[in-house]
């Protein structure tokens, strides 16, 4: 069986493991104290150009999203996010532990509109019965998307205006951010990610990692005490070299990047086979994942020596994800291609 | 510089890291659905004597005892623990995030009095006004304690008893159980353990693995939608086979007791040789956790090639924390005694 | 001015101050455990015909919902609502706070569609990721709702079929209950309506008291300690006797009922006269809210003599809201029509 | 039966209620933005000698304390109290419900001491693992307290002066703020008390009032959107009329202190009688709470005639609790006097 299953299903890559080798004998403070972090938080501010940014490791994308999101929010406030955001669907409702509500928008192929979000702020404060409304407190969004999709640089610098604004700050999930950033025609840079917003994270749990997302706080901005606030969430490991070790192999001569393109590479060579086979996209994706709408037939065919997740019906097809990662060899791509 | 400052300071287990190697390249479902997490539930099932018991696999401790009591509480109850717990004074407000409330009871050396507990409990019902006030719902100690001490079989039957008679649970936490079970003159077994509790866990943390603590209800009680409630307390690995992997080296052969054991071998020994050498010790420990109150010229003296923690002052003196693990070799302490 | 404002503007009614004035020097048990209470519990089990039911005095609506259903739910369960539900919109995020999910389905006026519920449930458990998502745990409706409509019988007993057959509890937010039970068509009967669901409360504040909701557990199914669940919420009143005798009074010999049929016949007259004179009704409102779309010209001249609220623009209209009480009067009425 | 069971089980002052009716027919916008609240907070202000004080009514003590402390506490931190305060023991968690921890010091008759204060302070600070640890984030404490005591203006001052030397602000429950301020022997005036906290109430339910607690940020620091947090909790009353009223009504020529002053004379009149019949007072209150120690016989018998509470025993007495209020007449208290 050749798995396109997730981009979270093999181990790690090998030089994480070489790497965690090396090191295990090492003797290192706890709570991401040790020289593997510092080491690592170094690179990661280099590569977004944020000298003074703060940099904390987390362990996994739905934790960091309910700590980043519960850390900036007073507890009048929601978080803004289309219907579609991760916050709001697969979460288990972890925003919502915290005391907080999610407000949402349209998904647009799993994308914010930064005319609607402006819509949607003008007519909240418009509203004379606003003080008895959840107050929007932080803008999420997710790059890439659950649905694949990317913003544009124009897209990006648009939701980050309105979001200044109205005094926003623009937090942006990046579980899938490698992928996102070496996506098909992508235009935006981490620097100019890093810019745009106040906090994202660079997803390692996705993106080659055994686990690991490291928090980014632009402009130095970290909530006080950001620290006992992670320990609070359940969020801080007590071997914090296991990320600090990740990260710093991954930041390291831009190897995270490299193993993005290498499964956003595939993922298209992928997607225009579907196309030239005649098969419909469900969108259209510049990413590791795509979305295709397949047949009961077909679906049968390709689950004998393939592995993938059906979404949902659409019509009488199902909308069916596959995904590709730094794992997946060229060989499994042209092996299901053949079997198209 | 030799380490003696913690339990989580080195990587992992030989053992453990020699598998991770040889399982990279293999695919695995997430979230803890894999073959690596099914055998480790298998071998814990077995180890416990409780072959029904419900095992599930989290990342951390703090993350752990709040999931768990958070679970396993109504909203109007508490947790009771001693004041010295580990959820009452080094989890920063975990409990209380989640909305309950911590009730102390006094510590001996860590330990909680079974008669106490009977009296606190007889108390509380006792007093007319208690349905103003937070509801016991849960019995929270530790195994081995904060403190390095270890409960009999005679006191956790107590306990448990206690427990029996007021239908609360009572919960292990066992970040270090493998050294509570392998401690100097310990009469508890596993199976006695997993017999006198309805929920404990086997810490992988401080125990030679890189991360994971493994729970299990072990009554076959766990709570509806466990699954689910971890992932919203954000302490579901996407890679859960990270923590599969580990349990299943940990589990298999009695690895797991073996390191356990040689680390508090060398506890002992060093803390013979505090006594012999006229030191006195803070309290009586049988694991891998020695406590020694130390002058400032000797602090001085040992800091020089010698990592330990500083406790808290007791009267002129320091109380010093020296703690071995899997990773401390005979030298380590050898050195540490010449240098006495 | 005359006040079409809201029914909270007036005090209580007379039969309530008089009542207030004669106990005044009556020394009562705190907390509601007084004989006021006691007695009007026995009337309020009697008016839905369930002599077992469990009765509690809250303050207010918000703080009725948000204790109701944190009460019945587990830590990772939701509320299903529509989106105009109260508890999604104009309450603060309180459901939140408490750590739940609302979770939406649209809304028909109002109104929740039995079909469109099935048809979330159904797809909710046929997702293969329900259990990263937030379960369903209660349904929420009003009655009558925030756009003054009410459900028919059949409508109800539909939606009542729908939650049996998932286990879910129904919760009926009764704040302006009179209203809708004496609504111009209403086919329901509070018997009916206490058989139809699990809990629900008569909203006094709304409804001639100063304050208070009267939460009726309808299968003597009130949660646990329900009492001390009141009081973490805040919301348990140190003289408990305002709450019980203020519903002593109203449900005696009628009076909540006719005070009601009262404020909902001025509604309809003036509702007819609206449509008479050639005004948009934006709803269909049997009960004592009135929704008419108005022109700027219109607003400022009945602005002169008249209070009441602008909702939000329908094209180039204006959605008002007119609202009738126990203490409108036909004068009041009959001035605002021929001001029309 | 003659009552010393609380001060809360009358109804209200007569002035009160006299008011009620006169303005029961007028109409008055809800959600505490009528004029009979904007006058009381006028009046609040005057009193207080802050004319740029924020004030707030909200309902009952519990829902106050819960509100204000969430309010003004960020999510890592919590609550310092003496173990006997009320938001530790009788507020069945509300503190923890809003997700903060309750820290504890000692009582001494109900009271913190300031070097003990200061001592805990210093010392959270110079624990080097109180990151991990929950942060100090306000500090509460109650004017008159729990056992009927009062701060003196020196005491006052000393906790206060501790507290901005931590940047803490200081919290006053005044729950029995009257009877506090009219305590015998107090050197404390209300414009004082404003002066050395940050925040207190001046509480109705237990002073005359039927419900309502008057909140007073006395630097003019409340919170931003301090209303809707009032909502988000469940504390926003409807018709805040019927707070604002009361508190109009009760600050009106100093009604308040009046009533307070009277109730005080006779719990006083009351404690010197118990001393000179040669009963052992339990606490030496100034305040309308007596503490006495009383035997079963002597219990048995005044139960016949008179209603008081039993705390908790001591030794072979109980510990009973006999309360005056703005009710009690000079008749009562000589009734029981008589009867000693």
């Amino acid at each position: 069986m050749i798995s396109f299953e997730s981009d979270y299903n093999n181990g790690c890559h090998e030089a994480i493991l070489k790497r965690l080798f090396e090191t295990n004998d090492e003797r290192a403070t706890g709570y991401g104290l040790d020289d593997y972090c510092a080491s690592a938080k170094v690179k990661i501010r280099q590569a977004c150009g944020k000298p003074d940014a703060d940099v904390f490791f987390l362990v996994g994308g739905t934790q960091t999203n309910a700590t980043v999101i519960d850390a900036m929010l007073k507890s009048y406030q929601g978080v803004l996010t289309v219907e579609t955001g991760h916050i709001n669907v697969h979460e288990s409702g972890a925003i919502e532990f915290g005391g907080h509500k999610v407000l949402t928008l349209p998904s647009h192929d799993g994308k914010m509109d930064a005319g609607e979000l402006d819509q949607w702020l003008h007519d909240f404060y418009a509203d004379p019965t606003y003080d008895h409304m959840v107050f929007p407190g932080i803008v999420y969004i997710t790059f890439a998307t659950e649905m694949g999709t990317i913003y544009s640089l124009a897209e990006l610098q648009t939701i980050s205006d309105v979001c200044k604004s109205y005094e926003l700050p623009l937090f942006i999930d990046g579980a899938r951010l490698g992928y996102g950033l070496m996506a098909e025609g992508c235009d935006v840079t981490l620097p100019q990610l890093a810019d745009l917003c106040d906090v994202f994270y660079l997803g390692g749990s996705k993106c080659g990692a055994y686990c690991g997302e490291a928090v980014v706080f632009t402009k130095h901005n970290a909530p006080a005490h950001f620290f006992t606030i992670i320990k609070q969430h359940g969020a801080l490991l007590a071997k914090g070299r296991l990320l600090g070790i990740q990260f710093d192999t991954l930041m390291h001569d831009g190897l995270y990047f490299k193993i993005a393109r290498h499964a956003v590479e595939l993922a298209i060579r992928l997607r225009d086979a579907f196309i030239a086979k005649g098969y419909k996209m469900y969108s259209n994706s510049p990413t590791n994942q795509q979305f295709v709408l397949l047949d009961k037939t077909t679906i049968a065919r390709l689950e004998k020596d393939f592995v993938f997740e059906q979404w949902f019906p659409v019509g009488d097809l199902m909308n069916c994800r596959f995904v590709t990662s730094w794992a997946t060899s060229p060989d499994d791509v042209d092996a299901l291609i053949a079997a198209l």
